[in-house]
């Protein structure tokens, strides 16, 4: 019953936003009745802590420092496997993670702090990788970490663009742009 | 009054999100009775079109396109101009253009059209911009409305993460990162 709820939030948060989600909604979409809900989880606001927390696992930001490939392949690998995960929920649905940014309040510490523990955690993982990619290149004279922050921000930018447009082709301009911008060291790492 | 009403709209609509903005504390914000809203307005979707017009109005794009500064440095200029509103509101407003982006509702067509205009805009004049950068760089290889696209994108990605910190932090890693990564051609047009 806590997973079916689980599940059902991931939906409703991302069909209706934060805000416009009702406790009600999302009992009737898990299948089960109001007070369930509060049985499980405390509020809205630590529920949706929680369904952030599975979404924020499932990218599976540990792929992009294991395996043998080269930094720059994981790296590419990572976003590939982002933008597959949004193509099967649909380019309308945005991120997660970049929705709940936009929409938590100020008085909303729980989620904001959900929030920004994600982000850190993903400029960490990738910016080690683009280090990595970059080891062979010691006088790149760029920052990693703030390049990885640039990238991010990129990513999430195109995913509100595509909530939007409802299509691929603000995903594919990221892919593309920050392919030949940002990894000059491709000809060492493929 | 109707005028009053667009500028409480903006703060409304910035520290509460579309969703949570409700007519009455809006009227309030703005010093008139809620039945006024209604006489200038055919509803809260159709204000907050307007609303948007004029926060878009703000940022100048023709400034991208105008005087005998270099166009590297006009691009600066824009980015600057828009952080300094930015920091004059607090960082915790985030961009009133990329918050509807993530909030605007499938069903809310008005607004979602123009959203997508106000993005199609500022990616015509900033490319503009770029391609006339490029110019003495003919075999650049990149494409100037691509990375217009991915720099907007990455100026949305960061305001989101500054709505979070509340601090200048990521607006400044967009700053000097886009200005390493995206504007080789600096030294010609400094």
């Amino acid at each position: 019953m806590r997973d079916a709820l689980l599940a059902a939030g991931a939906v409703e948060f991302q069909e209706h936003g934060y805000t416009a989600t009702g406790i009600a909604a999302l009992a009737e979409r898990a299948g089960v009745y109001k007070g369930s809900f509060y049985h499980h989880f405390a509020s809205k606001e630590a529920f949706a802590v929680e369904v952030l927390a599975a979404y924020a696992r499932a990218a599976r930001l540990e792929s992009l420092a294991e395996g043998d490939t080269p930094p720059g392949d994981r790296i590419r690998a990572h976003f590939r496997l982002l933008h597959e995960q949004l193509e099967g929920r649909g380019y309308a649905f945005g991120c997660l993670l970049g929705n709940f940014a936009v929409e938590a309040a100020p008085d909303n510490a729980a989620l904001r702090a959900a929030v920004e523990l994600c982000f850190a955690a993903w400029v960490d993982a990738l910016a080690a990788t683009i280090d990595e990619a970059w080891a062979a290149h010691p006088d790149e004279g760029r920052d990693a970490r703030e390049v990885a922050q640039f990238l991010i921000a990129a990513w999430e930018g195109a995913l509100m663009r595509a909530k939007i447009s409802g299509d691929a082709a603000p995903v594919d301009v990221f892919t593309r742009v920050a392919s030949s911008a940002l990894f000059p060291c491709d000809e060492v790492v493929d």
